[in-house]
């Protein structure tokens, strides 16, 4: 196992995932914090060949004027995270990494996310091509200012609101001149995952944004030979969604309905108060239970915006279902996670893998990183432990010897 | 498939769990209600030569004076479940099983239970061997008098005290002589079992009493080529315990705390109450947490009994871990779940699927019975699903061509 | 004390509150239970010269073909409640009731309601004066018929959606030229109201719809020197938000956020998932917070329709608030109460209150009542406990000697 | 409104109530934090003339080697409590603070305080009144040194085992003799009770041990012309059992049973942990909900010590209680709470107000402070707002003109 250099660029630099995942990397570097909430820390993975934190350089595209460092002295003010000693001894590489990002791009990316777009140069792209190729101007520098062997796209920047679909968007051939004119053809989640896949790089959805998730996407990873993955991060009540609906199935308990009621107030709830951008999370939130079940209770999720929670997610669920002889039964639970520190490791844990699958010469989508995510691709599985399953068996595939 | 005439009976035959159980026979049989909460109706059991609710003749022990349709009654009103028409209709059944329920022994199952009994025949025997010789009696006279061709004993009494066990119990050559003395050897529970598997009979311990769970019983077991199965089912916290624990597992999440608070007014709970049974409970509760995340956080299991709450188990469980960052976070759930509706069909489970084993010839301990039980005989394992699986691999086995 | 000969009519006489108040009232008066949830029989109204439950004849308006025999068994079978004894003893009165229900008027109700109502005498009115001529006419035939000394007229139907209030409702003057024309000029809660009030008879809202909540009704009120009140009564979730605000008043803990989320699945909740409805509803949910604080923390209310839960309102507050030295702390409740047993009770309080607030020759709004309501009439208090003084206060000084 | 120069001394100096009061009295004097969490700055309490927080200055007795600096780090990291910025600008006040601190006593105080106390001086004294000799020392010596006008001395020690009351606590005649031998006579609560009131001092008991609450104790504080009052604040669960059982019983809803179940991990969780310990607490928790409802409905609290929680004092519970017509309804909740930051506001709301009734002239029990407290001397009522009426009654009366 050889020292690799190795580049993570975040869309959404300074958000709440993009800060913890870097402080994160910087405190495992200095030796300050444990692996804990880092599924690739696991015993099963400890026979792959994956990178260490180390390793790793920061960069990322960002649509408001921000630091690491100030990032995350709001996470810890807001939200009470954070040991005040690590970050301290952490600001050296929070200092380092912000000197790496760039301005990003709002183009299509809806009304919420304009408003919170301070920088001028976000809001300069005229046609989507001139985005991608400011987007992929600003990957190749970085990769060359330090000499990185790979860097690996990860998007975890706030939800868009549901972007249309045309037909464009069917083979690369039909896209490419589409790219070039003025009308909105591309959210902006999916100008960054264009422009990383076209650089042969690995690509990341974190979030429910379309991303890649589109089949002159999925093309040009295959011609490009490249990997990607996604969507939506499985981070705190679909993750209990998935874990608990598998017990009603096989216990045959009918679950008659399944509320789910979601509050924070973090950035990212700010940008799902408006209605659009909410539509985009709910609808991966809401499907996981029917495709578990086999059949469609009635099902209800609603997200809201709670500013004093800020980044404490805090979910109550309600499982009304029915045993034997028709006895109708309740089961609730209360989740209160702190989103960013949930997300921050899992990013780091698919970037890993798929910086390791690149490195193994696979191709498109990356079916085995389904567990990490709401919407997986490629798999129709929602049952974590299913999902987990088909992790596990890549690692033994994958194991170096 | 040919009709075959089959057995069920239950020590503690009067309980909530045994009465749900026989009204849930009575309305399989006449169409009544569907096979919600059973697990063996599931679609991957289907290959099975299992047996109908419709072969099923009901009797069993008992302690108390009881009948069916006052059992039936008395969970009607107090705890607010069944139909009333449904109860209405199978009243037939319920009265006829009654006439088969015979008085049973407490005989070392502790002064909670003594209390309960009042059935002077149940404080009768004076040796093991005569309480079991009277046992026996019973059970063949039940067979015989409906023409059965298998019976299959299931224990749903009150949980017991635990009981010293003494190197008596180490073989069978050892422990024969001493059920002829006065001194205390074995438990009522145990009396039971040894009584069914002298007889080659299928056996099955839903609670957490001694049972058949001792290596003389085994060694009988393997002699008489009786199977048999346990211990304690699994039903509402527990099973969540299960489901939940591989999560945090699966996930690095460092669980630091667990603490589960149980209350019901059932009476079980009667006997719950009395600190020695309730230390047998507590036992079986509460090392699946350790088992399943190979290290041992600080738990707490506490059970009471609340009368009001009758046989709606109420659990509340506090689960604080630690994520990526060291940052603490918290689950909390509340489980709300009828005790004898949520066992009666897994009792219906593991005696279809314990005749099934005794036809195909198989010896000794079902092992693929352990995603049923709290503490299950011959498996370590206690994460739900992967339980699951040995259950669903035999299925495969076993499947008929 | 003399018997009184009264009459209790409901607009909604076969909705879930209704039903359960007919059946309450014919169970006391067979002496088949107890007064538990009833006001009233606190030992603090005994000197009040209240009515008895046997002196009361029950009809109303309603605008489904219904029966209360089928409503009761409705309520019964689909929410698990009332013992069917109970419900056996009291069919002939159930019986005899539903002769005096008629059919009601959905006038301005709302398309959701519109599409409840399935007796065509319901959509036939075209102006409010010709519906409440029909109203006043049932009305005097009920009293006339059964000879009833009083009749207390309570608004117990699905919620309006918000109507548009006019100029026009200023004044009696100004009305009622209005009434007669074919414009939209009040809702159907407001045409019972007027025809009560109009005939000197107490009226009560228990429902956020309009009713008598109108300038020219309480001008109305004072020339028929009739009594009446309202509005919404307060039976769950904003019943606890009223006890618990006054604590985090009363210790100076600031709260942050307040959030409720209601599910519930009767007839009401379907009326309710008309988002026009729901806003009426939210409201007067919403504003309790705000004036017994002081201070507006950020409150959300959400309302939703889950049909497993029938009549089972299921509530989960979550509230965030800041303790000494900035300090964030949380208080989680559910509440799982059966909506219709819970306001019927209290409908029989206000129905005794108010005919015997007419008897001493009130006039105008019952100030007194402000603790049954969530948006009292004539009262800015939302504290329960200073709401409950005004009624002890208004005992103290009413009692009969 | 004169400056005035006043102590407040901790019993219990460097405990978690304590410590947090401290820090608080700094902060508040540097302008640092506002009043939130005190009751004393409500707006109803703005006519008494209370002292202001700068005018104090803090000292105390432990038993174990602590200071104020360390012991606010502690909550600080153990509990995620507290800015950090303000901890640093008040650390000149609680280093000069700690220096006020003295050795305490053990006496009589139960094992599990034994073995906590690591300071050989409170191991020492031999007889209860040598134990309150060297108390009234170390109190005059600060009051000198400090030239203050007043000192208030409250107990916010940790809980002791409940102390069995002899005849000889019936009189001071009685008493006195006593106190010079080495028979046990009294706790180490009660000799800081006594050391306090034989001086005239103000008395506060924040704790459930015995301190004041015998007849002797009350006889010395009227001849001595002391104040005193007590006993064990009220600050989490139990302020929302006397909040909650009153709505049950003005809405005549039958409470049948309520659980309680309490969950914390700071050091008086560890002495709680001590059976003996425990019974006291539990004592005081379980009685409230009967005093107010009337009647007696099956409770149950428990207190486990659940160390990954620290501070953070988290209860369940499940209220069931029947509504009208029989039907059984449920409401659950759950209280997560920093048991220090909600106590430490309400130790110096009491002592401003024994302070304040000292200098007007007030002799014996305070009965005006019964909202604070768990088991309020002198009163026998538990409803938080008939409690809350008692003292604004008195502050109404106490007004400065």
């Amino acid at each position: 196992m050889n020292t690799r250099r190795l580049g993570i660029w975040f869309v959404g630099a300074c958000g709440g995932v993009a800060s913890t995942a870097a402080l994160g990397l910087a405190a495992l570097r200095r030796g300050l914090i444990g692996e804990t909430g880092m599924v690739t820390a696991l015993p099963q993975f400890a026979g792959l060949d994956l990178d260490e934190a180390a390793w790793f350089e920061v960069g990322g595209h960002d649509v408001r004027r921000a630091t690491y460092r100030q990032a995350v002295r709001d996470l810890r003010q807001r939200s009470n995270v954070f040991d005040p000693e690590v970050v301290e001894a952490c600001l050296p590489e929070l200092d380092r990494w912000t000197e790496n990002v760039r301005p990003g791009t709002v183009l299509n990316a809806g009304p919420a996310i304009d408003r919170l777009a301070d920088l001028p140069e976000a809001h300069r792209a005229e046609t989507a091509r001139s985005a991608i190729d400011r987007i992929q101007v600003d990957l190749r520098d970085f990769r060359a200012r330090h000499r990185l062997d790979q860097v690996v796209v990860v998007n975890v920047a706030s939800t868009e609101a549901p972007f249309p679909e045309t037909d464009a968007l069917g083979t690369v051939e039909q896209l490419l001149p589409a790219l070039e004119k003025r009308q909105p053809i591309l959210p902006a989640s999916s100008l960054y995952a264009w422009a990383a896949l076209d650089l042969g790089w690995p690509y990341l959805n974190f979030t429910p944004s379309l991303g890649a998730s589109f089949p002159a996407a999925h093309e040009l990873a295959e011609t490009r030979r490249a990997v990607h993955g996604g969507k939506d991060g499985k981070t705190g009540e679909t993750l209990l969604k998935t874990v608990l609906a598998p017990m009603f199935a096989l216990r045959n308990l009918r679950v008659l309905s399944w509320v789910g009621h979601n509050i924070f107030g973090n950035r990212d709830g700010v940008i799902l108060d408006d209605p659009a951008n909410k539509a985009s999370k709910i609808r991966t939130k809401d499907q996981v239970i029917t495709q578990i079940l086999g059949y469609r209770p009635q099902t209800h999720v609603s997200i809201e915006y709670i500013e004093s929670l800020d980044d404490w997610k805090t979910a109550w669920d309600h499982i009304h279902f029915q045993g034997f002889l028709g006895v109708k039964m309740m089961l609730q639970f209360t989740w209160q996670g702190c989103d960013s520190l949930l997300a921050a490791p899992l990013v780091l844990d698919v970037a890993r893998l798929a910086l390791l699958a690149q490195r193994r010469g696979e191709v498109g989508v990356l079916r085995h990183l389904a567990c990490f995510f709401k919407n997986p691709m490629g798999v129709e599985e929602h049952d974590f432990f299913k999902q987990f399953t088909l992790l596990g068996e890549y690692a033994a595939r994958a194991a170096h010897r």
